[in-house]
């Protein structure tokens, strides 16, 4: 299934930075970055359970929001872009 | 259609400040404001048109990046949610 995954964190402070940079560690391990904060997952139903226990992991849920939805396939159909940031249509080539 | 609309702008100059208060002032029409720059939108297909266009009216391609993505209904079993911030379910109430 394809997930969009929204991390809203203070990048003000370096604790905020360091968490997203870890949220962007964890993601990149299915996907693609898209914008600073949001990434395009690709998970079969087994991985999203370590997926989410992972980000937990990484999050403070007293400050930041993280949300994750999953998107209407085919992505390439289902997304409209616009602006300095073009994704690669990674659902052809991702081995997951 | 449930659109999840993320918008990814500088928000360190006043004119990106400005750029995120015009877009929220758009999606509001439509949904809600679930994270500082991520909205859930409920449009008619003929709405879609309209929504976008108002959009690009407002943010700067050379250096925003904007992207609406469908998201698989019903929104309450194909979200996850951590952290500080509980959307409220508006699927039911709002009239479109």
């Amino acid at each position: 299934m394809l997930l969009l995954v929204s991390y809203d964190v203070s990048t003000e402070t370096s604790e905020g930075r360091r968490r997203l940079r870890r949220v962007a560690k964890v993601c990149l391990n299915y996907g693609q970055r898209v914008q600073k904060s949001v990434f395009e997952c690709k998970v079969e139903p087994m991985q999203l359970e370590t997926l989410k226990s992972d980000l937990l992991d990484i999050i403070n849920e007293k400050e930041d929001s993280l949300r994750l939805y999953r998107i209407v396939e085919p992505l390439e159909k289902n997304v409209m872009e616009f602006g300095k940031f073009k994704a690669v249509d990674f659902t052809d080539t991702l081995i997951v």
